[in-house]
């Protein structure tokens, strides 16, 4: 709470900002993201979610800290990524629409790109992509280390026979694994979480070594996330580790006891009724995601919010100074999908302010650009 | 479950469409319009709620059928509708930004434009915002009916001061009130919801009552919900109907058993993965609002979903057909903030598909039409 109260940005530099708005403080995420780039291992690289944010500008400004790489979950975020002159993109998804497909090979025009691969169909749909658009794409097999989503068993013969025809493909190149054990991240415990990690790292290491086993090269392997990071070095099948809320984080990777990353996003509110017994806010649903919980109130963080489609009440003792107009906080519980509730982030820095958009969101289908 | 088959949109008409897709059928939509407007009583105008899919070719399809007038819940949805040339426009809301009450501004120099007030700010700031932008704006009071959110006691004297000073003011116009009772929407027994709904109705009159017996004409008193549309000729407070949902429908409303609204929104998507155990879809958290639960898969409406950022886990039998590429539908929870997640829908009407900019969500700060 105290620590909460310290770090809020100032609301008179806000003034001018309309509400309900996204306020990043960008001197906390470069901390956050150095202090990330630090937990690393020799022969590891951050490559930083690009889907936490969508922003090109954070983008950026990871690239300028130590990141050399990026990944993203969407083809639009590639091809947002490569018009900004980023030239190294893995797409941590199969891909398999026909738009996305064409998005792929756009940015592929402009950058090197990589996607994965769990199927032959998958391959197949690259090979006929990459030929037609006359570029070429990494490939990366995703093997299933116990999320039960996408993914090849480690032991599975399709690991051997998708590296094997990636790797004799001339529009295709073989850039290794992905390996994510998404079902780690929501281990608060620092102890359990790291032996569960262990268990994926061994099942990871065991696919690589059955490449190697027949001769194929295994450069990066690709996984983890914020939620490896204090442990990150130890885990040794992993190249390129993929994390992206340590960036700007949220009250539930908040709740972590070892991760030492502090909150860098906040949701600038406008007090629009004040009762004697509660405040109410412009901002609900459509401004901040709950599907971890709700968002947390700064003048309470106990407090319980009620939040409709675009309004949050708040109960309040009768002697809260708080009235209408008065601007405060909510911190998000859950950074990806509030982020993408915003076209624009408003980024703090010492006593500037400046706006930018969050431009690897999904475009309009109606829109010129496409 | 039958029903829900029968429903689907053609899967060959949507083949170009990209994925994942928000898909209205139009044909459904109108005749839900016209089911709606069918159910008041004389008296009553449906008012239609454009917050629950921001996007003005549904407004005017709504005002080509027996609305004559609409209402919002925020300032730049006001502004988008008064660009498309629609002339009576009622803000659900209490305006307080400076930069919300520009755009109030704005809107009221091309349309009639009315907000909500229960405090002696809200008038005073709706009051200068006018005489700023030489334009007026109509005025409503809000009641507090039982949601515990906004407005105004019934019996309090705020209700006859902010009354009486409205219509003392010469750039406000006194429109009537407002009166919402969201504790009711979630009432899924009819029984229950209507006797909910009775008592809101009799505090909502005493408070018309109140405001004649001091002389002041009450035109318009605005409130209720899709779920108030099987008994609302009965509701005789209420003369603006500022239902939304019914127009599209969601599966929370679909469980509401005298609610006659087949649904008429489709979330398209494409299985990026197969295993002999489950099917991977591209759709996820940034897709398909969770705050009143997953949604519903059309092939199986009993399946447990995974929900991540980006994809959709489910468990089918190993001889389902389904394969990688292979299309189908979710069909969403809660659709106002579904839809605030895409910025294009797709209509099908007869055999013609059509694109349209969901344009009333929040615009980017960064843009130059700002």
């Amino acid at each position: 709470m105290t620590e909460t109260r310290r770090a809020l940005p100032s609301l008179d530099l806000l003034a001018g900002v309309p509400t309900p708005a996204l306020v990043v403080d960008v001197d906390r995420a470069r901390q956050n993201h150095r202090r990330a780039v630090a937990s690393l291992a020799p022969g590891q690289v951050l490559r930083p979610h690009f889907k936490a944010h969508k922003c090109t500008a954070l983008a950026h400004l990871q690239l300028a800290h130590g990141a050399t790489t990026v990944c993203c979950q969407t083809t639009w975020e590639a091809v947002v990524l490569a018009r900004q002159g980023v030239s190294d993109i893995m797409v941590t998804n199969q891909v398999v629409d026909p738009a996305a497909l064409a998005e792929l090979a756009e940015a592929a025009g402009a950058a090197s790109v990589s996607a994965l691969v769990d199927a032959p169909v998958h391959l197949a749909l690259l090979e006929a992509t990459a030929r037609r658009a006359g570029v070429s794409f990494g490939v990366l097999v995703e093997i299933e280390v116990g999320m039960n989503r996408c993914g090849v068993g480690v032991e599975s013969d399709a690991l051997v026979e998708l590296a094997t025809a990636i790797a004799a493909s001339d529009v295709l190149r073989f850039d290794g694994l992905q390996s994510y054990d998404g079902q780690v991240t929501g281990v608060i415990d620092p102890v359990a979480r790291r032996e569960a990690s262990i268990v994926s790292n061994t099942l990871t290491r065991r696919a690589v070594e059955r490449l190697r086993a027949v001769g194929i090269d295994v450069p990066i392997v690709a996984g983890c996330a914020t939620a490896h990071l204090p442990f990150v070095g130890e885990l040794d099948a992993w190249t390129d580790i993929q994390a992206g809320s340590y960036l700007l984080m949220d009250t539930t990777y908040g709740a972590f006891p070892d991760l030492d990353y502090p909150g860098a996003l906040f949701c600038l509110a406008t007090v629009i009724h004040r009762s004697p017994e509660r405040i109410v806010l412009d901002v609900g649903l459509k401004h901040t995601a709950v599907d971890r919980g709700p968002p947390t109130w700064v003048g309470d963080t106990t407090a319980a919010l009620q939040l409709s489609d675009e309004h949050t009440a708040i109960a309040v003792s009768p002697d809260s100074p708080l009235s209408i107009g008065d601007r405060t906080f909510l911190l998000p519980s859950h950074i990806d999908p509030t982020i993408n509730l915003y076209p624009t982030l408003w980024f703090v820095d010492g006593d500037r302010v400046e706006r930018h958009p969050v431009d690897g969101r999904m475009p309009d289908r109606t829109a010129p650009q496409l």
